[in-house]
């Protein structure tokens, strides 16, 4: 198995995404220009933080089995789909759960959700917007910290 | 205000420890010697991930207004006890509401809670056994990825 050790974002559901930024921004954390009213983007030094509207959150999660939606979503991201093929494969081979099939979204990117015998929802994602650097850590269009 | 864009454990609760943490090693994930039965550390790109035991978690965040514990929590980890209040104070004035008061930990730290408007919670921490590398990152006791 060789899954890369890697956080590379952090996805939060709020249910207010302008108030939620408005914190980090009062801290002086910078909003990444790359966010939208629905989804506000940090650059830290560890993940990207997302902070994401709650319900379209919960509507991006296949359930396939009625399991409750979950309010964070943890991500590693790769360099192309067959890598989220890839990375899906073994982590269902080591006992996660897929959701759904890996599938296109609608920012362009390529997703597949799985989740971990603990419950944790990861989402395994090929984002041409966010590239990945040297290291393998997602860069947000603005840059790091 | 000044408050470092760090992101530097993610801490997910999970009921069985040592059924989640197995899945990431399966991966090929190194689960850090600094681990034990309550708690599995891994070191990523990216923060590091924490699984711990759900009820000890729950006990650990204080909940002054009653509210409900958290399943997860983010930390934020400084260089020294007056660097938490400093970041605990500065979040408290961005807006966050803070958990109890900074205190002593059984592990040798020194922490404090503060929840964000969004409803999810900081542990502002200074954690000796993990060291903050020249660019503010924590890192384990046995190194990086």
């Amino acid at each position: 198995m060789s899954v890369p050790a890697r956080l590379s974002l952090v996805t939060l559901g709020v249910a207010d995404v302008a108030a939620a930024a408005a914190f980090y921004e009062a801290l002086g954390w910078r909003r990444s220009d790359a966010s939208t009213p629905d989804v506000a983007f940090f650059a830290t030094r560890g993940p990207i933080l997302a902070l994401y509207d709650a319900a379209l959150l919960a509507a991006d999660v296949p359930a396939p089995d009625g399991s409750p939606a979950p309010q964070a979503t943890l991500a590693l991201n790769v360099g192309d789909p067959a890598e989220v093929r890839r990375v899906v494969a073994e982590m269902t081979s080591a006992g996660g759960r897929p959701l759904g099939e890996p599938a296109s979204t609608p920012w362009g990117g390529f997703v597949g959700y799985v989740r971990d015998p603990g419950g944790w929802v990861w989402e395994i994602a090929h984002n041409p917007g966010f590239p990945l650097d040297d290291s393998g850590t997602a860069t947000l269009p603005d840059g790091p910290v």
